[in-house]
Parts: C-alpha cells; structure tokens; sequence
C-alpha cells in the first residue's frame, strides 16, 4: 500500500490572513531552502511501480511570443499494461508537488490501467519538482514566477498530449482522460472545459473548483474540519475551540511558555507570548490536515498514521472543560498522534506540517495571484478562533511577499464558477469528511457532469488503491468512475478519431 | 446603406512569404505613420447610427501577475431597443480595427435588436483602433506587442461582459450572444468554446477558424478567389493568369516601366525591373479584396464599388491571349474600377489597397505568431504565380519584422482544430463566393453547430443591412441566424440564471 497525497493545505493556510502574514513568513524562508536544495535529481520513492521518467519541451509563455525561452517538463510514463493502437490514456494532470510522489500515490489509475488496457501518464505541473522553468531562479522574483499559472499548466498539458499521440506509434488516435486530485483535479476538470478537443474526459477527485470568491460561503471548509472532530469523540470538537485561550492563557508568561515547549516537546521552545499565534496556526493546520486524511486504515502521507486517526485524536480530547493544563496535555497528545504516530520523532517542528513532496511556495503564489481561495472562522459553526476573510490584508500580504497582487474574480470568469453545465464528461468526487468538499460539486449538474459522494471518504480516497478496509462507498465510486472512462472510451469511438 | 466591413485581407499577403517579405516592408512603415496619427481621438462616421462610447479599465496581462498594467478598451453601447431585464446582450467581438468602423458596418446587428429587443455592445479588440495597451509605444517592439494574443482579447471580452452584467441595472441576467464577421468571427466562435458560461451562443460569420496548418489545402483560398472571376466573365481569369508574365515582359525595360506607370496611373512611378514584384502583389491583393467584396449591390467598403464588382471588372479582360499592352490595358481598366469607381482618385498608391481603418500592423503580428495561415498557389487550379507555403521563410520574415517566432501548431492545440463536436450553439455561416469559405466550416457538426452556406454571398454578407438586391440565400441565413438567437435565449432562461 502506497502513501497517500495530500495536496492543498496551503489554501487553508493563505485563507486567513494573520495565518498567512506569520505562517508564511516562516515557511517560505524555510521553504525555499528546502526547494532549492531538492532541484537537483529525482526524488526516488522505492514504490515497485515500474514507469519511465521523460522530459518534454514546453515554451515557458504560451500566451505570448515576447519570451521565447523553453523548459524540460518532466513526465512518467507507464506502458506496460496499454494495449497499443487502441488502449486509452490516462493522464494525471499534475498538480503543486513532485510528480513522483503523486504517482505513487494514485494507486487507482494503475488499478484502472489493467482493467482497462491503458497507457499511465503523470506530468509534473510547471514550477514543481524538476519542472523548474528558469531552474534554480525559477522563485527569484515576481517576473520568474510570472509564467506559473494554472492557464499555462493547461497548455503544457495539451502540448504534451498532443506531442505523445504524434510520437508513440499506436497512440494517435488513442482517446484521453485527465485524471487528478485536489488542485490536480481541477486541473482535470478544467482541462476537459478548456480543452474538449484533447482530453474525451476528466475524474475531477476532490476537487474544490467553486472555494473561489462569492461561490460557497467562507466558512465551510473549518465548519466540516470541526464536524469531523466533532463526530469522532465526545468533547472532541468542544476541546479544541476551548484550547486556543488555554494557549493564550499559558502563553501570557514565561513559565507556560516553556511548558507548551516541553509538554509539546518543540524543537525549538516558544520564547515570546507573540510566538503563540504561530503555535496556534500550526494546531490549526494540523487539525485541518487530519481531516483531510482521516483514512479508514493506517497509511503513511504526511506522517505515518493509524485508521481513523482522527478517532484516535480525539481519544486525548475528552474533557473540555478541564483546567488549561490538562487541556492542553491532551492537545499535546492529540497532535503526536499525528507528529510521531512511529514514536521516531524526536522534536515536533512547528514550521512544517506536511510532506516536503509538495511546493508550498508555489502554492502560495498560486494563491496570490489566480488561486483566491476565501476562508474564515467564526468559533460558533467551527471550533477555531474568530477570523473573517480580509481580501485587503491578503492583498498587502501577497504584495509583501512575492510582489504581486490578487485577482479574486479571475478564477470565476475564466472558468465559470458555478455556471458550467454547457460541459460535458467530467466526474467530481467529494469525500464527506474532506473539507475541500465544501467547495467542490457534490451534485450532479447533467447527465454527463455527474457528482459522486463518498460519504466516509476523506480528500480523494476513491484515488488510493483498493484496501480491504475500504468503506462500500469508495469501492462503488471507483467502480463508477471505472464505468464511465469506459463510456466515454466508447462514445470517443463512435465519434471517429 | 452603410460600408460594409473588410477585414482580413492580410492573411493572403503574409501567407505568401516573397508577398509578405516586399509589401510588408512597405506596409508596415506607411501603416506605422498612419497608426500613430489615428490615436488621439475617436474616428467619426457619419452614419445615423446612435449609440454612446465607453472604456472599460482592462488588466494589460490576463495571463501573468507581473505586468499590472491596466488600459481602456474601447466598446460601443446602444440600449435603445433593448428590453431592459429581460432582453438578451448581442455583443460584436471586435476583430482587427477600429471598433466603430464594424460598429457602422454590421447592419444585421441593428436590424436584430429591434427583433430581439437587445442591447448591442460593440468591444474593440485590443491594440486596434483606441484600445491600444501602452498607447502610442504599443508597437514599438515585441515586448510592448507580446499582449496582441486572441487568447488576451477573448479574455478582454470576458470580464467586459462580466463587468457590464455587474453595474448595468437589468443586465445581470440578460443572455450574451457573440457574433463577429472574419477574424472577428473565429473570436466570437472561440468565446462559446472558451467561455460558454459567458456567451450562450455565437453567430461566426465568414470565420476560416481552419485556415491553420495542416487543416484544408494552403491552395484553396486563391482557388476560389479565382473561380469567383473564372465565373464572372469569359477569359477573366485566364486574363489575369497570363498578366504576370506581360508584367515582367514589360518591366524588363525602362520604357515598359514608364508606360506601366502612366497606364495604371501610378501616384510612384515604377523606376526598376525590381519594383514589378511589389507591382504584382498590389495586383494580387486587389483580385483578392474584390473576391471578399463582390456584393450585389453597391457598397462603399475600402473603396465605392459597383454592385457585383468583379463582372464590371471582367469586362475589361475579355481577351487573354491580346498582346502585352492590350491585355496590359485591360488590367489597368479593371484595376481602376476598384481604386477609382467614383472617378475621384487622382492617381494609384501601390502601397495601400484597402481600408484605414484596419490595423494592418498588428494584424501581421498575429499572424506571425499564433494566426499562421498557410497559402499558397500553383497557377493551374488559380490564377496566380506558382508560390509555395515556406514556413522557415516566413518565420525568418517574423523574426526580421517584428522579432518574434511564429507557432504553427499553436492555433490547432488552443482552439481544437477540427476536433470541436464537444461545443456547442455555434453558427459558422460561410459565403460561397468568399474566398476565407475555404477555411471555414461549411458543413454542420451536429444539431448545435451549425453551418449556413450562402452560395450567392461573399465575406460575411449576412452581416449586413438588409437590401433589395439581397440574394435570397442571405434573407434566408439572416433567418435562420435569429431564430437560433431566440431558441438560445429560450434554453437559456430554462436553465435558469
């Protein structure tokens, strides 16, 4: 069993201003250590998949003629199970990490590939992983980063398809489907929108395309977080929103201070009261983490973990109303679930919540510029600290840090917010218990624009591998998903090459 | 009656590369001069019509987060017979010119909103007419033009829409219905496959969205430019197909310059052997202009014309095997009936065939980067000198002209090609005579794209005012256009806001 993907913290992150201005600050200084350092080679994840690496040549500016620089975009390829001339493609459109590690991670596509005869596909989004378009100074500044936008992934994705069915022999006239998860699955759907013509069809897995401005209200994705919590264990949800005054209590002097420190054994102690808002914004995030992975069995993402881990959290947290200490004991409890499930951790590392598989800084910048995802609190509906969406300050904040200002309305006029029944052919599966379902389609829109609910699913599981612990809900929207790829395959047949 | 609009005559001379490299010289620095002076105000037409002028602030780069410039677009509004709240928006997606050149040129428009109880916007395309980005540098080299993308004005047109459904009271919900004539036909056809949540449907009128490589023989063009004179008098074509050589025969001297000058009624007379090939492609874009334009009625377009141009000119060439001078003579003739029909120019600018209110610079910008129309003759199925499509050559030309390499396949992956069933609501209406029929869709792809052929019709006739001497093919078209508006709009409101 293969690790899981977990792709898009960060716009929970980003959503909330106060989280974004220190949060970000530390982790893209971290970040862009940690991504400078790993452009190099290929991150190789010993997984027994058997693919190939390529690279392929994309101008770095589609949509202009100015630049006229190319760059290597990296690809896997997976052959052995397509049967050639009339087997289809599979294409995992990448999204903000390295590619190999979304490969080893959407065991469903090389489950699929055999069922159906297919060729595997995965390519890496341009300004993740290897796909670096100026390399090393591809995060520099505003202007290198000025070609990193979903529209020109598109392209690149088209380009590529196009360049595959005109090189391998047998696959010119082999129908497409674009498959992905999270922001990679609205790149699938968005491709299908975009790009009818190159892809027959997209499985748009958890993917939250309406979480854009004035689509689905704020709150939505911390209100479901905290329902997870809340279904989970008695008193779970009610600790949690009790926990951020206790930190602020403890926080207010030097001696609760370093008992945060030491009781959630930081690896680098909490010196200033200002420091708790940090320290909160990391509970946070780890809270939205589990509920994004709350898997029915014990898988390795981010972290390690057991099945269910948020039942498992919520073992920790069954007294709200118990005195700060106490509390607390239980959050610290609580997030070593989480941080050191194996027991091999030996500080817990309040800059980093997740796998370095993914380009946080990329993401960021996504979220800056085209990729405005609103999000806020209120304490009543969720179980977190009161905060409202401030486009202004996320405004400011964007500027601070990568020069470049938001465009809150573009995502909708580009790709029709709610308003896209003219398509056709998409699938968009939403787990029930993953809050990007909040902003994803969860109801069908037409006969060809059909909504799957996996009621126990957490973000994309119908993408994981079949696992005996499966709930019957993920096996029939793999099934389904299954039947329509087959539907579409042979719809693109009748409609000639 | 007013003028009708000519737009695309530019694709012909820059699809032939030894045309492009001459003429296109000579072009570009007389239309530069004539570019720059145009910008200060707005171009009055005196032509009855009532509408009022607007600008709309527009981001410089859709695609990109660096550049955050802004400019004004230009766009016409008549709400005089709209419906206001419920009457559906027609909006003329502004191809390459001045905005209120085809405001005044697209009778039909006007016609149908009183049916239809529309408003009618008219959007200028920008870096054409006033709608230019960086104002008077916007041509001054390619990093100023690399904005002049269709994808740039689609995008253009999009938040435009969204902007006037956003502040004009009533308008929110009012379906938007695009329509363009040529260039500005591929827009309008493109617009309902890139944003079908913004437009419910589009009229392309005479729009040749498969004049790309590799889609229809780069020879068609000039085949029906010749058949439209093979059909219009006996030896015409035969006449101009045998002109070519009299040309060099007679340039080869001094004294045959001299008389070619005096007989054509040069404004510059020729002086060398050399000069007889830009000579020849102002002859050649002159047969082709007449073949866009032979309507049946008189019309003012680039120049006053008679009613059926090109059997008025046939007249003249009635006798292809006549001596050089003879057949020489005729030519001059016809020529004349184009450029002097009112008998009130004073002489002929072998520089200038049409029109100033087209942007003759930036068309070739387009067509050096994303809009490579491939053509090409052999002078047995046309009428013209053999000339191969020599896409290294033109490149090269790109390159030396504007210092920007042109991507042939770039407009098939964008666009889709011929693969394009997955659309929908799309009228292509084609004129039978209009060479740019070529590369049109002239055949219905399913019940929702539709084609209309107007056997009698030549570039975007439908387009027009009704008139007497209309064909009934046009009456007809013209029909049936608006009885697809009016089932659009009908699904339209079923679907719901």
């Amino acid at each position: 069993m293969n690790s899981e993907l977990r792709t898009s913290t960060r716009p929970v992150i980003t959503g909330i201003v106060s989280v974004v201005l220190l949060l970000g600050s530390l982790h893209v200084l971290a970040l862009r250590t940690q991504l400078l350092s790993r452009q190099g080679g290929v991150t190789h994840i010993s997984s027994g998949l058997s693919y190939k690496t390529y690279y392929f040549e994309q101008e770095i500016d589609h949509f202009g003629f100015f630049v006229n620089g190319t760059f290597k975009q990296r690809y896997l390829l997976a052959d052995q199970y397509w049967h050639q001339g009339s087997g289809p493609v599979l294409f995992y459109t990448g999204n903000e990490g390295d590619i190999t590690w979304f490969c080893n991670n959407t065991g469903f596509m090389w489950d699929a590939a055999e069922e159906l005869g297919a060729m595997l596909v995965f390519a890496e989004h341009r300004y993740y992983g290897e796909s670096l378009p100026f390399g090393k100074d591809s995060y520099s500044d505003a202007k290198h980063l000025n070609y990193l936008t979903s529209e020109q992934a598109l392209a690149d994705f088209a380009v590529l398809i196009k360049g595959l069915k005109s090189t391998i022999p047998g696959a010119q006239n082999s129908p497409v489907i674009a498959i992905g998860g999270s922001y990679g699955g609205m790149l699938a759907a968005w491709m299908r929108m975009k790009y009818p013509h190159v892809v027959i069809g997209a499985l748009a897995a958890s993917a939250p395309i309406w979480q854009f401005t004035d689509l689905v209200p704020c709150g939505t994705f911390y209100k479901i977080v905290t329902e997870d919590f809340h279904g989970s264990g008695l008193g779970c949800s009610d600790s949690i929103r009790r926990s951020w005054k206790a930190v602020d209590n403890m926080s207010s002097t030097a001696e609760g201070l370093e008992w945060l420190s030491s009781n959630f054994s930081l690896c680098a102690p909490l010196k200033r009261q200002e420091e708790a808002t940090v320290f909160k914004s990391w509970l946070q995030e780890t809270w939205v983490n589990l509920a994004m992975v709350d898997y029915p069995y014990e898988a390795n993402f981010l972290q390690p973990l057991p099945r269910w881990p948020i039942k498992v959290v919520c073992q920790y947290l069954t007294a709200p109303t118990a005195p700060d200490k106490q509390l607390l004991h239980g959050i610290s409890q609580a997030v070593k679930v989480y941080y050191n499930y194996t027991g091999n951790a030996e500080c817990l590392n309040i800059s980093q919540t997740a796998t370095g598989s993914l380009g946080y800084m990329g993401w960021y910048y996504q979220a800056c510029t085209e990729m405005v995802m609103p999000m806020c609190t209120d304490g009543v509906q969720d179980m977190f600290e009161p905060q409202k969406w401030d486009f202004g300050a996320f405004a400011e904040e964007c500027q601070a840090l990568f020069g470049v200002r938001p465009r809150a309305d573009w995502a909708d006029t580009v790709y029709g917010g709610k308003n896209i029944k003219a398509h056709s052919n998409i699938i968009f599966s939403n787990g029930g218990l993953d809050p990007w379902s909040g902003g994803g389609v969860t109801k069908s829109l037409s006969e060809s624009l059909v909504a799957i609910m996996i009621p126990e699913g957490a973000h994309h599981l119908d993408l994981r591998y079949n696992s005996n612990y499966d709930p019957e809900s993920v096996l029939n929207a793999r099934a389904l998903e299954k039947k329509y790829f087959k539907l579409w395959i042979k719809q693109a047949a009748a409609n000639g090459p």
